[in-house]
């Protein structure tokens, strides 16, 4: 199997381009290095240092024996694109190419333009150069658990059957994003529903939950194989926050009552999710969507996990800065991932464990002032974009070429 | 009431803010001529020839006695934006500036790219000028009732009741639009009902099915107040084809099995409904949706009413350019706009008479080949793409500025 992995240089596009090497596929990475450009922007950086993608993708040779072809350039760029597809004649395309911060998103107008046209531009190439090289390639997209919200129903994968006024209907899940990130995903997804339908694709959407995890059996065969692992309030994860606070002998903060509760999964989980989805995968003009979490959380949940786990934390409440339901019902399926043989990884005492040795032994790396929620959702523009503070690396992002 | 009109040079945004400044408002318009652009890539005019905006303006002083402001300007420009926005200082915006075919968004890969970026990045940046000029400004947004597709259950007016393993919710009514251009409002939807949640924004989407009619008592006084009527496969509309077709002895065509059904109107009407959604203003952090038509017919019904009414004409089939259902349940509410009033003017053999005398009066000016669909749904790209036909009037359509 040829697979090209886009966005291979970030937190699960790396991982994931390792595993499938590893497994035997022929891989191609391709990545526009936004990811770094973000950290330089905001002024942070992974608390686990990373090599350059250069020297990752030669330290995987060294190692393993594989070879990993690099693409470097923007999806948003329609000759790029196409010139990628046609060169490299994937069996699969896996997509982590887009801008995948919340709070990112919601930093200011620019931030939010920014967002949506990087990720529906690049989708709809993507899906114009797949039709016009081959119609059967298949397009393992990464989506979101947000895309649908915390709806007062349980939630199904990707559709649900509903019965109004005597008659019923197969439908798309109603969607209830909660940033102009969130937002770009459901725009993407109901792009590519329709491109399958119009030009028989065939796509699966993977709505992944919240990852937790900075290791692999492959990333943890050398350093320069290592991931990134994002603590700061821009890009970092819950989990991690709570992992670093433990580490740095800092109060937990929860943001809200912390009854937000959400689906989680392992890093290896993601790679096997999406090694399954390539196994099997969508049929010709079939928009396929999995929810691929594995168990579901409360924040106050995982507070209490990493407390325990760290021997003892203080946990303090912050005043949300998003604008999100902090108390709700939550149930979701996620049982076709399951059905095609994932066996899952489940957050226990080890894993815990292992992120608390991995933040204490780069303590020194911790930037305590990058933990403070800055990107308010009720306000239009956040500190992050005021002179002085951080700005955006590339005057013309609105609208990249 | 102070009124801004957003695509104010088109053809409902003329006619609409010549009814707004008819009834007492102070009605700026707002456009950056794209509508007249299109023409001149496509190589098609207005059957009925149209003034310039300044002598549309000038005229309707002549006439009426009241002044309408212009903003010549592109809304996927920041500055242009909110500049106007906090110029003008306007109660209401009336937002019909965006690309509004779905063949044109079909053309090609560029065409949607165009009109996705264009018709997003329009609305997003209203919705952030807004938000801090005055969140209080009532947002008046011209959706379409294709943002629905043909779901196998009635379509309510944006929300659904919908019960589901026990539990119940209110959630956005599950869309399915065919077009790119289409798809562009469905992602309008969802950024302005997040907006409206996180900043307490009040907007009113009007999900508009298909316009007929060409006159309006204001346009009615000047010729030089005239609006546009299509005819051409590309932005004409299906009664306005017929019309045509049987103006010029032609047979009618319809596309495919001819059972597809959907919602229309009068222009008349269309402007009724945009002033009562603004004297009855959504609710601070209100999305309201309003599906804004007053018949549905199918293709079949439209093509047997118009050859009635010509005195007799052939019906021709021709194979369906679009990906659609050709025979399918159609039932969709649309009681909000009667029940603030709205007192329709339904399709008879007095308003086909008068489309019929229009285009008899200006048979001369009819361009059969413009008439014949060449944008096809399955293909990625048609043969108005192709080098020797008519071309995109500007090399950055990407991505305008």
């Amino acid at each position: 199997m040829r697979i090209l992995v886009l966005g291979g240089d970030g937190y699960l596009g790396w991982p994931t381009a390792l595993h499938l090497s590893s497994a035997g596929c022929e891989v191609a990475v391709v990545d526009n290095f936004a990811r770094r450009g973000y950290d330089l922007e905001m002024g942070v950086e992974s608390l686990v240092p990373i090599a350059s993608l250069q020297r990752r993708v030669e330290c995987w040779e060294d190692v393993s024996g594989h070879q990993i072809e690099t693409f470097i350039g923007d999806t948003t760029e329609e000759a790029f694109v196409y010139d990628m597809v046609g060169r490299f004649r994937p069996d699969a395309i896996v997509h982590f190419a887009e801008q995948r911060s919340a709070p990112y998103s919601m930093v200011d107008r620019k931030h939010a333009v920014y967002t949506q046209v990087n990720n529906v531009v690049g989708t709809l190439n993507l899906l114009y150069a797949i039709a016009d090289t081959d119609p059967a390639i298949h397009l393992v997209k990464l989506g979101t658990m947000g895309e649908y919200g915390t709806p007062n129903i349980d939630i199904e994968e990707g559709y649900i059957e509903i019965t109004h006024r005597g008659r019923t209907d197969v439908l798309p899940f109603p969607k209830q994003p909660g940033s102009f990130y969130h937002l770009s995903k459901v725009h993407d997804s109901h792009n590519i529903a329709f491109c399958c339908r119009a030009w028989g694709l065939r796509a699966t959407d993977l709505n992944q939950g919240v990852v937790y995890g900075q290791s692999t059996p492959e990333t943890l065969l050398h350093p320069d194989l290592a991931t990134r692992f994002d603590y700061d309030a821009v890009f970092g994860t819950v989990l991690n926050r709570f992992v670093i606070q433990a580490a740095a002998g800092q109060a937990l903060t929860v943001y809200g009552k912390g009854g937000q509760t959400r689906g989680f999964l392992d890093i290896r989980d993601t790679l096997a999710c999406v090694e399954l989805a390539i196994e099997s995968p969508a049929a010709a003009g079939e928009f396929r969507v999995f929810n691929q979490f594995t168990e579901s959380y409360s924040v106050n949940e995982l507070a209490e996990k990493v407390a325990t786990a760290a021997g003892g934390a203080d946990i303090a409440h912050l005043e949300d800065p998003r604008v999100e339901l902090e108390e709700h019902y939550y149930r979701a399926a996620h049982t076709k991932l399951l059905d095609l043989g994932l066996l899952p990884f489940l957050l226990g005492d080890d894993l815990l464990g292992d992120l608390l040795a991995l933040a204490r032994a780069h303590v020194h790396r911790i930037e305590l002032s990058a933990l403070a929620p800055q990107v308010m959702w009720r306000a239009t523009s956040s500190t992050l974009s005021r002179p002085g503070r951080p700005r955006t690396v590339n005057a013309n992002r609105d609208f990249p070429r």
